[in-house]
């Protein structure tokens, strides 16, 4: 390695293993190519592998439904500041449906919670009995 | 003020202006009582006041549904480490109806997602074509 | 060292060192103790040395006021959600000045910030020409 | 809504309850333009009046002067790497009369502040009797 | 579900599928019981399998010695101030031969990145052609 | 100042005062070239030999071995999200024998513990009897 930015891995010149997991996210989530994420991470295959296998479960089919779970993604990683996360799970959010309006709703409770989890903290508020 | 943490102002020794803000809390969210953000806010009645309005637009009714909202606010809150709010928001999406099942997926999701964000930053991801 | 926490070193069973520095924190602060702070940092001499070197050369006499630093200090302090040091330079802050109602102020501030921090986060905004 | 990032909502292409929005903000602030927070935030526009509402109310005038509330903001926007709020609130900051010399400070006294904060998560400090 | 906080499975009281997972933590870690973490994230096994598996991968047997693995995430829980997790990697880094030194000079560069971190954002610093 | 962003000043525009802080900077690092960091830092002189000076005591011999030392300071910047700190304390790890296999594992370990931080945040864990 050269520099500090890793080069994606194209499924070209990726080798048996890493393709076997960019055919299952392909599959998995009916798309026909594999997104920078996973083409870094397969400079270490057994990282690629275990991120995938966790990806799959957590974002896959479950109790809450799919819309609801890219929600939540996009409200961590803009209180994170990940502009890569914001992009990729953004577009994923509006593959399954976000409607414009329900992002500037999003985008007003992720701000909302932002500042009263800091009123919160500077207040040293006590946690009410009912909350418990 | 002799310490740090302001003693929250109860109904009983509230002024009208604050009492009208409670009334309103208790009123739109049918419960019988105000918690304590509100009640040491109501220190700064301007504050109280301008809060209680942001919170009423932006968690009521919308085109997200009450417990998503409540889902994504626990979210930010999680990851911002509010112990306060984590317990408040807590408790309102479990009176909306969260599930523990489905509050176990959403503790799921956020930790992957506060996983990859770093995974993210750490590996200066290119933001792909697909996703702009 | 048995535990975790480390117990503060007292003045008493200070080394000369130590002692050293726990004079002038007390003689530039007008202050007769020391807050547990220096007295956890006393475990390490260098690491109490330097750090009381940086504080007293960044929040002692400048160009901004000594009332403005402490609601700068606390403004981090918050949206860090570090309760000691929200204490103590709360307690610093009221030292030097702080009213309830500036206080008031502050944390109306530090609360907006954080919201429109994760907006601009959100929609991945341009700055504008005439800010560069 | 094709792709993620949002065009800004120029004045001319703007509704009128929009328009009348951005009149206020250029005549609060005495500027002859928008900057890109409020043209984005304009695709909502409950969000849009929302939000200048607040930030009239908290950046309007009050006990703390309009330089320290600025400094204030940037404090903020520095702890959570908001690239467009340091830009924004620095331009403010700097048409408010902060020069380089007390940016310097600023930056110094904020830095600080993150290192104690870690610091004294750290060490797990038991908060001082009388900062309490 | 009464209540918010989950209370901790205890071995005796856990599924077989649970107690298998308690068996090779203890067996794996060589110790005789199971910490808090587990014993609550057992309300829903496969987020505790699931868990157990990804830590003992990546806190297994690597490239890089186990003390080191456990002063990274000391420093990753000191900056988004955990107290668990501070208080729980502490010990196992004490357990793996962390000395009171090395924790003052591990503390002491959490703080100063945490410091120049900020720096860095506040400045906006071009990064150097040498870094790329 | 008329814009935002600093200007680095270089060795032939320097003061000797500036000057002397840039050949320490080399003469330590065996380096030919002093970082943005510091060149910016010199727009206010005693923030430079301030920060130099900490910096030199904190990342200079000590216990923990250098590599080890820069292993943390990514850590930190990760979970910061700071891009500078990212490239030269990566720079710099690489330059004391930082392998790819080490930086996968570090970045491995970075993700893992932002994870457990937030899993532990959201399920209010109590610390163990034995982490005391």
């Amino acid at each position: 390695m050269s520099g500090a930015r890793r080069v994606p891995i194209e499924y070209a010149e990726a080798t048996p293993e890493v393709r076997a997991v960019y055919d299952d996210i392909m599959a998995t989530r009916k798309v026909d190519r594999v997104n920078n994420y996973w083409k870094v991470l397969a400079h270490h295959p057994p990282t690629l592998r275990r991120m995938w296998a966790n990806s799959k479960e957590v974002m896959g089919p479950g109790v809450l439904d799919p819309l609801t779970k890219e929600l939540i993604y996009i409200a961590v990683s803009v209180t994170n500041g990940c502009d890569y996360c914001i992009a990729s799970h953004g577009a994923a959010a509006r593959n399954k449906g976000m409607t414009p309006e329900q992002f500037s709703e999003l985008v007003a409770i992720i701000g909302l919670a932002n500042e009263t989890n800091r009123h919160a903290a500077a207040l040293d508020l006590t946690i009410d009995e009912q909350f418990r």
